[in-house]
């Protein structure tokens, strides 16, 4: 193995350590509460799937970094943990997604009600090791972690309702700024949760503030920001590879997800190109109740209770029926490659990965040598390089 | 106005009263987000709705009764606001209800996504006032109802999952236990938070903990069951009387809820009639996919181009095309009005409040004077007794 393989393996081997600690605090919070005795396997089914577990590592690892204690940080790993289960389980429902890490998602498992009322429950779960911690970090630390994760809820339900926004509005144009615009969503919808509170939080742990803990969390900005497009690079070079990523494939077009990717290629395409895109992208993709209607229509085609023009007609009414198909999801990957748009993602994702080390380099003066220093210099090349 | 309807008056008075400066609150815990700028509108929506405004003047009240000032409890009342409005908005989703309070659901207004996403918001906002709360009550007590209002999300999400399983299950059969299985239930999905958990933190204001506070939590358990067994009356009650209630009329019929009303109807059924009864009950309400197939027969039926073999076939094939009817949820009225459903559950509902009156009476030396303790003692005939 070269240095490089070896670097993401220590990554891997780091974030599967703190999750292994992490999922025993989880146990333990559900445990604790008599009322859940039933619901250990809804609320454990997406927290024991196959994940990298990078929000808790990321959170030991800059509290070990900057001198804490890694017992001293677990409780707070676990409630972000938690935090982003919770999160999952309503993208999911919101989402109408079929696979999470493989598997199903929790409302094709259990039903769409016990999938929201699993996350609301996961919400508070969260809030069982954040109350513990005053008794583990002090009172004043606990209370500013509390604080902290009070603030990224809200922040990410934001971010989540200015996506939402756009979709209503059926909003593509952000002029030459859209990587700008891309940014700014994924930093309040993603990384703010996922790796700038973390990072924060561990600080916080640490009792570090001021201008270091500042800093840790623009490295972390920058690190979630690569981590964001790469995971949409991936949904993408997944669409011909059914199985190699946890997610459906190409879901992203399916669901016209403002990635910049695709931000990047409308804005680079020509203005014939560009209309067709948008035509396609302002098409939603197919609900169960067309779908049923759909189905029924091509059955009794079939079986010649319908002529074509019967056919044709019932297809065309109402604008509701007009969903995007398989063929123009393939017409937007084709102008996504034609205008460049994985390479130019994938090149800022890498800027925004060297920027995190720069930040990293920074910082050295107030981190201590060993794993959680490791872990943070080896995260934005592993964000970019993984896999999965 | 005779007394009882001045004691009635009073309490909607003290409730309007508490809900006001609650709601200032609540605009105040939105306005000190920066991120949630956009979203007064939908996040305000539900808390502005004309509502009864209980649970923060349940709250404020017990604090008042055992010695706090009204200015401590309000943030926690305004916690409570809002993660009730969390929870009606989530409840929302997951039952697909369509009114709320007289008006379209949020998720009919503002979309499905938007609506989960601001229901997470709320739970989040409620944690803003409980963490100011350390320099209003003090650190100790301000703890004390941080982990309160976890521990009732965690046990409301545990009552509501249990209703889920046995819709699951498809359970109606309780035995001659049928109404401690119902007690049991509401308890946990909604007179806990709703009931038990603010008097609590009204007595955790106050510093009042043993057998007092124990003691309070019991009348409040007592007014909760009360409260939703009339809930349950209102809904069936409104039936015939579209727009006299918020919510839908026969909503709960047509759900499928496990009413106290319909247990009881149930377990006094002949057996053919409940064997009827319990036919309609397995059928699903309309979905929208079901409807748009049952809508797109019927109308090529017209038009036809199905025959009426065909139309059987295709109406009759799977499981999934047969749902309750009208005239199968008036079916189910009809057992009930036979089996003296609503008198039953009227009676219990009225047990419940001399209950909750005894235990108030034995709380007399706790207590001072004073609209706190007014609101207390009006309370368990007030919820019996409103229209709406």
């Amino acid at each position: 193995m070269n240095e490089r393989g070896g670097e993401m393996a220590a990554v891997v081997r780091y974030c599967a350590g703190v999750r292994d600690e992490v999922l025993e605090h989880i146990e333990a919070a559900i445990g604790a509460q008599p009322a859940l005795e039933d619901l250990r396997a809804p609320l454990l089914d997406y927290p024991l799937r196959a994940a990298k577990g990078l929000r808790p590592a990321l959170c030991v690892a800059a509290a070990r970094a900057l001198g804490a204690s890694r017992s001293a940080a677990l409780p707070s790993a676990a409630a972000l943990e938690l935090l982003h289960n919770a999160f999952l389980i309503h993208d999911d429902v919101e989402d109408e997604s079929l696979a999470r890490r493989g598997e199903p998602t929790l409302q094709r498992r259990y039903g769409q009600a016990t999938a929201m009322n699993m996350g609301d429950a996961m919400l508070a779960l969260a809030l069982g090791p954040l109350l513990d911690n005053t008794g583990v970090i002090g009172l004043g630390p606990a209370l500013e972690v509390l604080d902290l994760v009070r603030e990224t809820v809200v922040v990410t339900a934001a971010g989540q309702a200015r996506e939402l926004e756009w979709i209503r509005q059926g909003r593509w144009d952000f002029g030459s700024d859209y990587a700008a615009a891309y940014e700014a969503l994924v930093v309040a919808k993603t990384a703010h949760y996922s790796f700038i509170t973390p990072v924060v939080v561990g600080a916080t742990i640490a009792e570090v503030r001021g201008d270091a803990r500042a800093q840790l969390a623009a490295y972390a900005r920058h690190v979630g920001v690569a981590f964001q497009i790469t995971d949409d690079l991936l949904n993408l070079r997944a669409a011909g590879e059914p199985g190699a990523y946890g997610k459906e494939s190409a879901g992203d077009l399916w669901e016209g997800k403002r990635t910049l990717i695709l931000l990047h290629a409308l804005h680079a395409a020509g203005a014939a190109e560009r209309d067709e895109a948008l035509a396609i992208l302002a098409r939603p993709r197919p609900d169960p109740a067309a779908l049923a209607r759909a189905e029924l229509i091509a059955e009794l085609h079939a079986a010649g209770h319908l002529d074509a023009v019967a056919r044709a007609r019932l297809l065309g009414e109402g604008g509701d029926t007009r969903f995007k198909t398989e063929a123009e999801v393939a017409a937007l990957m084709a102008v996504i490659e034609a205008r460049g748009g994985l390479e130019f993602a994938a090149e800022v994702a890498r800027a925004h990965g060297e920027q995190a080390l720069a930040l990293l380099g920074a910082l050295e003066p107030w981190l201590e040598a060993g794993e959680g220093r490791d872990l943070l210099a080896a995260l934005p090349r592993y964000v970019i390089e993984r896999a999965r």
